[in-house]
């Protein structure tokens, strides 16, 4: 029988996530599986915790990450926090907006949702003017969207939130070590992220954090969470001093994340950052010169997510298509109602570097030539 | 900074799971992370479908590995299929069966529970009378009781229910690759495992398979599945011929479980059987020439989960802290009712060999005497 991991190549992960993965990663992922209630395994959790505390810039004592993908994410912030009837608004500039109130409305949420045009920010006026006139449970929002590349105003919206009872959910799963987080200062309750973008690290968690606000919405649910495998009161159990057995942890996967976050600690956020910033103005520059237009305004482009229109005169999958097979760069296509009219070209975690920018432009000349 | 993973010692694994992972499966982990919607990797999904329907023994198109820990499995089980008020039963003889129950209350089910003695196996004529006297949607039973090492007869229960509406549903989580499983023969409608047991690759999946019959209850479901990450019709979506993303697919923890399946179908399943039982065998005659006694009678012993009577006048605790500081061996213990009063040492999938049990049994002389 023919092995097909032994025909796995090295691509160049340019689309919306996985983003390409650092080689200390890949030989974390293969370390020596430790119990999930081994006394050193329990050690690397700890420090895993307070990594990510220092990545969302957040005390909160339950910052763990969730087992499953960034989507885990979301449905296990939705799922512990809405009890049916639950007001909650969805602040919807893209898909993951959309999957938001997909979410939160299977819950039994009453869901109010603010709609922005895709491509633009959410408007923090319009939000503080809708806010005054309802009382709701949960304010949600999606920090960078992945569907779009459009940074939404986190900060601001949370000024407007402020000390008010409401919840304040904000989905970072693109955000997180590409551009400054800062969950406390921004007055965020919830935060979740995932691994395979600006992480580096292959997807399969979801980092979250809950404040202890968010906490107190939980303790407070007069019926069970229900969702057994996502219950963060049981999963804080295990994470926390108790150590209470709940499901199996994904302890290969978390030996990759503690990898990912350690390389990105040792070169500092601010230097992260500021990679990301240059390997996406050169991207930029250079797809200008090649005659290409973005679709988002300067101000609000996410520096790892480029949303590129494509081509009039070309058949935009098929030029995918080639940079896949002949120049080894996967790109990513647009989502829901931008299928087809652009590019998504991320710039995300260890993939955002100016040689990969100079490789891709060489590729993107050569077959649009 | 210190890196803790530098100093992740190899501990045999001989406790409820994880087990020991084969070299083959760590280097498949590490292997190059390619995009959840990349041609290369569609193909390597479609071949671990293939391999996951061989060792369940079973035809079912819908037959994947669930992005979470084996819990996941259980949790999209249940809430795939079960409609506010569906009266469900729940034969339970351990932990596992009482997880059952309280996933199944959460999501709003009538719940019935047939409970027999922990340690003892579920009897078929009991559930027969049961069944006979009330109509339920579903049935579920757990096939290897990971919490007292019991094998259930879930091939019995199967016949029982036949061809009747009732939907079968068995956790096999510790049963598959170390145990036959006949998934089609024994009428089963849904089944679901984990990686980290008898298919020895690190915790985070959950092979799952759902019969032509469950996919007819889930599509003729009256509201939308209430769990959008664990939703069977979207997942089915992406791991069908349509290919339409749902959420980002754990790319390298399925390079590991497909190398993990590639290494048991390699050796033979009917071999890797032997080599549990040949294992098993030799443990009990050496646990037994140590004076220990088994819970469980010798008819309804699992090979790969062995419960094992604490010694009366030792401090079990402190016995196994000892194994993992002196001798690098992991064991479990008992949990819930059990706690306290067994040790469980797991002979699951590559920690089933003679030289493990041969150094097990050494060491446990040593810290004994």
């Amino acid at each position: 029988m023919k092995n097909l991991l032994d025909g796995i190549e090295e691509i160049l992960l340019m689309g919306p996530g996985p983003s390409c993965v650092p080689e200390e990663v890949y030989k974390a992922l293969s370390k020596k599986t430790l119990g999930h209630l081994d006394p050193y395994f329990l050690e690397i959790m700890e420090e895993l915790k307070d990594m990510l505390r220092k990545m969302m810039n957040t005390k909160n004592n339950l910052t763990i990450p969730i087992s499953g993908t960034g989507s885990a994410g979301m449905e296990t912030s939705f799922v512990n926090l809405i009890e049916p009837g639950d007001r909650v608004l969805i602040l919807l500039n893209g898909v993951f907006g959309m999957r938001m109130q997909d979410v939160a409305t299977r819950l039994g949420a009453h869901v109010d949702v603010l709609e922005f045009p895709w491509g633009k920010s959410v408007i923090p006026e319009v939000v503080e003017k809708k806010v005054k006139e309802n009382s709701y449970k949960i304010v949600a929002v999606v920090h960078a969207e992945t569907s779009t590349g459009v940074r939404n105003p986190v900060d601001e919206i949370g000024d407007i939130l402020g000390d008010s009872e409401t919840i304040y959910l904000v989905d970072s799963v693109t955000g997180l070590g590409g551009i400054e987080v800062r969950m406390d200062d921004w007055n965020i309750d919830v935060l979740y992220s995932g691994t395979q973008k600006c992480l580096s690290c292959p997807p399969g968690l979801a980092p979250l954090s809950f404040s202890d606000r968010a906490m107190a919405k939980l303790n407070a649910r007069k019926t069970k969470v229900p969702n057994w495998y996502l219950d963060l009161t049981m999963i804080a159990n295990y994470w926390g001093q108790n150590r209470v057995y709940h499901h199996t942890a994904p302890v290969n996967m978390l030996y990759g994340l503690y990898q990912a976050l350690f390389l990105i600690l040792e070169e500092g956020p601010e230097n992260v950052f500021r990679r990301h910033l240059d390997a996406h103005k050169m991207l930029v520059a250079g797809l200008e010169e090649i005659g290409l237009k973005m679709l988002v305004e300067e101000k609000w482009r996410l520096p790892m997510l480029n949303a590129v229109c494509t081509p009039d005169n070309k058949d935009e999958l098929s030029i995918r298509r080639r940079l896949r097979s002949e120049h080894k760069i996967e790109i990513g296509g647009g989502l829901g109602p931008l299928s087809g009219k652009i590019w998504r070209i991320g710039l995300m975690g260890h993939t955002a570097r100016q040689e990969n920018v100079s490789r891709l432009l060489r590729a993107l000349k050569s077959v649009l030539s």
